[in-house]
């Protein structure tokens, strides 16, 4: 392991405990029944690797900021992925029994009570970042973003999570149905069901950071690229981790009821396509005037990641 | 039916007809899958009665102040409301077949398009709470309010809608599990699974209104009283209307399974608590120096309403 990767995984693990430290608190306690309490920490508290949030940091740090200030903002993308999480577990969408090892909200608390946990978590994951952000505006640290910025960022956020963005590509992913068919489909997928929320995680750090329009462009276009990029290795995961389990090959039943990238491109044009969307995204911000040395860190950590 | 009652009637046909104008619109249709569209459109355009808009507009309008520009912001609350009735009907929660005498979402469009249906409506309830309080603000139009103020309205969104206000007073009439029992649990329940948001879309208004801390005060006190008699009036008519359909009594199985406020009170008491409960509302804002005569006349019409 050489030393820039040893540095990144410090990094993560750094910024991992602290956003663990934050999180819980971003869910009032006030008037909550104990057994919603219960549920919401059980999926919040459950071992994620805190990716979104972390890529929120590392893009404001790379304006050259300290982001200890906007540590409970960032919180906000990890609630909502985290009420994703919850939904697409039950048994009305892909009905799994494990997450992360443990058994899904569902198989703990039943149904209702994860519908209404992950209900819980998408609306404070808006309130959260109104009222951090409010707060961060009063305190005078970092970036001072001004009167409207604010309220872009709330409606961003809604755009990349909502009907035309995540929800959007997992209606895609669970009914097969959409405008596009084939490949197409699938990057539809990539894009909306993943793609969306990293996009918007590193946008939000630099809009807080107050980047240009420009900056901007090229940061969406590298986040992009690599949520799309991730996918990608996920599907290629699963199937390698399919075919050592069963044996089958690709393109056999069990890997065709969700169709994949790799179905349309073959295992290793997708890995080369992997490699090749991540030198695009890190070409795409080379030249921008900021410091991407840790968001690239952290883009090649995607790729080597064996699950 | 006397005059006064007759122009509330029409006011409420009115700004009726100006909420479904709106609403569509707020939900985005860039790269939208048809299959959500549809499913979104299907419950958001379902004859609802937009009560909650309606108080927003109202309790705008009871400072003088012309509605038109907060039409669109009015909505939000709809938005929130319908996914929450989209939810609850589903068959892990209260199994619902039928709401406003057509087929429940899930019925139509299967219970994973639903469920999603009403991810993507509450994430909208937020996005376009931010961008049309920004417009708003833009505009120059009515009262301006400061972008803090925006912040701090989309915070009250989450903190009534959230895990300990709405969702939370699902979470304990769905579980029947809460730190309280008996007629405690029953208000728990009407004033967080329905008095809550009726608060909040008053407030909304009072607050875009630019209210004092005093106005703001007495108006909350005003919707929770009215949203709980609201809800009490409910039970009763459900609880006559079984007696009518199946000749059972009072605190019957039937009428036993999920307890409501007559079963602890009694019929005739529960009528006069709405009562009471009504006459203390209007008395807590009869002295506060806005023009309060439609708010009370849609409280009246609470109680007068057959089903």
């Amino acid at each position: 392991m050489d030393t820039e990767k040893v540095s990144i995984k410090q990094y993560i693990v750094e910024k991992l405990k602290l956003i663990n430290a934050h999180i819980a608190a971003t869910v009032p306690t006030e008037n909550v029944p104990a057994i919603l309490r219960e549920s919401i920490d059980y999926s919040l508290l459950n071992g994620g690797k805190r990716v979104r949030p972390i890529l929120t940091l590392a893009s404001y740090e790379a304006f050259g900021l300290d982001s200890k200030p906007i540590v409970s903002i960032a919180c906000s993308v990890e609630l909502l992925h985290t009420y994703s999480l919850i939904h697409d577990d039950l048994p009305i969408m892909d009905n799994d029994d494990l997450r992360r090892n443990k058994p899904t909200n569902h198989r703990v608390f039943g149904e209702g009570i994860a519908l209404l946990a992950g209900d819980a978590l998408l609306t404070h994951a808006f309130g959260n970042l109104a009222q951090e952000l409010r707060r961060l505006r009063m305190s005078g640290e970092g970036n001072v973003i001004n009167t409207d910025q604010a309220l872009q960022i709330i409606e961003e956020f809604a755009i990349y999570a909502g009907a035309g963005g995540m929800v959007g590509g997992q209606v895609v992913d669970f009914t097969g149905q959409s405008e596009f068919s084939g490949l197409e489909q699938v990057l539809y997928i990539h894009e909306h069901k993943t793609a969306d929320l990293v996009t918007f995680s590193i946008r939000l750090g630099a809009l807080l950071a107050g980047a240009s329009e420009e900056q901007l462009e090229k940061l969406t276009v590298f986040a992009k690229k690599i949520g799309i990029a991730f996918q990608i290795q996920d599907d290629i995961l699963d199937i390698v981790g399919d075919q050592e389990k069963t044996g089958k090959t690709i393109g056999s039943d069990d890997a065709n009821q969700k169709l994949t990238y790799p179905f349309f491109r073959g295992i290793e044009e997708s890995k080369q396509d992997v490699l090749a969307l991540i030198a695009e995204a890190k070409r795409e911000i080379a030249d921008i005037g900021i410091n991407t040395e840790r968001l690239e860190a952290i883009a090649d950590l995607f790729i080597v990641r064996e699950k």
